[in-house]
């Protein structure tokens, strides 16, 4: 088993002085980050927490919570990431799920769970004056250090386990791909509780690169840190992006950037034009919560050339596109396959589902004649809204749990804003009106997964099997 | 076990029009490069080599050894690493203790060996018009994939195993500190069967960057190619800078060599601060076989305040400094012991030196008070000389095989050319001159470890325990 130094640690000792955190409320060195996260730590040891823990984190972007993540590394316990606009509920199934010991939150968000059986502490309150000696001073890379969760076609939520080795193997595949300057500054408006936000966190100590982190994803702020701050690298989706183009008008980005890391989904053709008649380096990028970020990423020398392309695999990885069992040819479509040290051992509590050393993504797509791989499509009916996940068969589910639905089927619609938003089509049992089944879903879902609107209908579209073709419910339900 | 595509395919595959090899006869991509490989591959298979082979290499740097060195990886054989400068006795040593099957040699080299009892090849020899297509695509990172012969202060060299985990670890280690830039073109001026060459070798193929290779070094060569053809990173030892300074007269580098990484043991001070006068960004680095490259390096930010110091370990990795089996303060003098992914598993056939997971190097250092490495003396009594290692006990058991010679001792003595150049002091039992006896030294060791002068005493100066006081040889011998 590998081991290395605690990075957070090794980066205090090795740059001291470097800008660790620029965060909104301050900025602290990696001494200073060290210091904070040393008294974070020992509060947490005061709270009974420590090696093996199972602590969830419920918190917004901000230095405290950066803090909160390497003092979970410092006493050796396990971070769970939960997503702040889950609903109750949603919160719920996934603190039982994981066998969380703790919660730890922020106070602004406690009033979105009920009362809970386990311990949960304000971060406000996790702070101590002493700082702890005893903390991990090796990091085992194939301990888990991580757990997000992320839904699959089948509907509930799985935690994703992410190794130290998975986080470091990330970080390292990025830099030999995007370069390595002293200089970086890599903005981060993207959640921590997201793998597009936590990777950047990750790069920063493994890196010693300074993370701007934003609470959250405003154009005119993301746009002020790139044209003022210094930043080099910035992660975005494409609302993000339409966003940060529409505010910065004329004017062009400095420089100083030289990567803007485009992920999220695929990106349409328009935006990219666009991008390149302005000269922003845009990257486009695939990866997912079980690959630790990005696997697919476009170079550089073709990062014009093969525009739409999500690129190819990082250093450390592989994929391959496998229809009916088999591999496919260049230029013919299937589902990604992804392999390499950092895609996830696995999902918690769950059987492996890996095949032949490679994870099955849900995702399709094809590789072109020279390897780059196009995707098509997120996981077949993925509904990527505003850089978030959403998952048709999570909507389903709380929709046929309404007792006058009979069959229910959801699917993404395009929306200007959001890039889609998700639209459910129900065949009723009984009468109920669309603002009765939408108020039912809302105590049920996050605001972002919430239907934009529900269409009734006689029948929904299924195939010789039965099975859903999601596809095809805009069509107005027509068997096919 | 970690595992990920072989380096050079992976390349071949990513970024096939970059340059891989700037040699002296030739420039290729990588692309080309994996193309040679495969064909130096296919003849290495079709002389039976294969996977698990033992291949002993003894070549000059070249285009050809570097395909060599890929070619051997390709069909899983280890690479054996030979100095071209050992003698006929030298090399049958490494042979045969490295139970070496092959010996891949260039036609140059052929008068330095008696007829083996091994299987030789001349490396022209080696060329094939087809490509094999069995090849390894995988590297498993625990797997040995070089052996280089290194002398202890026992006096016979012992074969240092370097894992394909080992090179890995040894590029990431120093990208992080070094930074990555796309348009990095790293000279290789050293020669690849010392790890300082071979490191390059490998970040080449693991960056994805440009090796300019020279095929020995010559200061007006390495000059210009600093000056005209891009490099921006060198690695050197002090006898090179300072014939690269003298080369120079009152020109400057240009801005574009971001690094001079300057190895091979503790520079003089007139040296550092002539290169700081003149703006060359010198990275003192401390490193050996064992490390599989650097270990320590000093850091951007402290090049100029830490001036002397070989700087902090590489992010992976760790040192401390040992006395009388406890660890020292800062500021104590004692023992170097190294720890990380990069260092070396053990030696061929040895039993295991590690203490506490650290391995002893024999150098001896102290760290400052801010954990600054300050490196005194190479293994105690290692003399370096031009970059070379030459160790007193492998002079002193040649004078000893001397039936003249009663006592025997080696040390460094400074040098303004090479830094140090060996000398050696004897006792003798009957009259011997000295051309005799280096005349008999010649045949048995390397010309860059033939002592310049053997000078004659009546005794040597022991300690109480009988053990020789090499540092007190030039003293004149008196006892202690």
């Amino acid at each position: 088993m590998t081991m290395m130094p605690n990075w957070l640690m090794q980066r205090a000792f090795l740059t001291p002085e470097r800008i660790a955190v620029a965060a909104e409320e301050e900025t602290v060195t990696f001494h200073e980050l060290h210091i904070r996260t040393l008294r974070k730590a020992a509060a947490m040891q005061g709270e009974g927490m420590g090696k093996g823990s199972r602590c969830a984190v419920l918190m917004k972007n901000s230095l405290d919570m950066a803090v909160t993540i390497h003092a979970l590394a410092y006493i050796g316990a396990q971070a769970i990431l939960l997503n702040t606009r889950l609903t109750a509920a949603e919160l719920d199934y996934q603190l039982r799920d994981s066998e969380a010991e703790y919660l730890l939150y922020h106070h602004a968000l406690e009033h979105q769970w009920e009362k809970p059986s386990w311990i949960s502490i304000d971060s406000r309150n996790l702070e101590s004056l002493t700082e702890t000696e005893m903390f991990e001073k090796t990091f085992h890379l194939d301990e888990t250090a991580t757990i997000m969760y992320t839904s699959g076609t089948t509907g509930k939520p799985k935690g994703v386990m992410q190794t130290f080795g998975n986080h470091y193997w990330s970080a390292s595949g990025s830099s030999l791909n995007l370069g390595l300057h002293h200089d970086d500054r890599w903005l981060c408006a993207v959640p921590l509780f997201h793998i597009s936000g936590l990777s950047i966190l990750m790069r920063g100590i493994i890196y010693g690169m300074t993370v701007v982190l934003h609470e959250t994803f405003q154009p005119e702020k993301a746009n002020k840190a790139i044209m003022e701050e210094g930043v080099t690298i910035a992660s975005v989706v494409q609302a993000m992006l339409t966003r940060m183009l529409e505010d910065l008008g004329d004017a062009k980005f400095p420089d100083s950037l030289r990567v803007m890391l485009l992920g999220g989904g695929p990106a349409p053709m328009p935006l990219l034009k666009e991008c390149k008649e302005k000269s922003i380096p845009v990257y486009q990028t695939y990866g997912m919560t079980e690959t630790s970020s990005q696997i697919v990423t476009l170079s550089p020398e073709y990062s014009f050339s093969k525009l739409g392309s999500a690129g190819k695999p990082l250093f450390p990885c592989r994929i391959k596109i496998m229809n009916s069992g088999a591999e496919c040819p260049p230029m013919a479509e299937g589902e990604i396959y992804v392999q390499g040290p950092n895609v996830t051992k696995g999902y918690w509590k769950r059987e492996s589902t890996f095949h032949d050393g490679f994870l099955p993504t849900g995702d399709i797509g094809y590789l072109d004649e020279d390897g780059f791989l196009f995707v098509l499509d997120r996981r077949s009916d993925l509904i990527v809204s505003g850089g978030e996940n959403v998952y048709p068969a999570e909507i389903e589910a709380v929709l046929l749990s309404h007792p006058s639905v009979l069959e229910a089927g959801a699917a993404g619609a395009d929306d200007p804003k959001w890039g889609q938003v998700p639209v459910a089509y129900v065949v009723l049992k009984e009468h109920v009106s669309e603002a009765e089944l939408l108020s039912y879903c809302r105590e049920r879902l996050a605001k972002y997964k919430l239907p934009s609107r529900i269409y009734f209908r006689d029948s929904l579209p299924r195939n010789a099997s039965s099975k859903l073709m999601r596809r095809m419910l805009a069509d107005g339900g027509r068997h096919d």
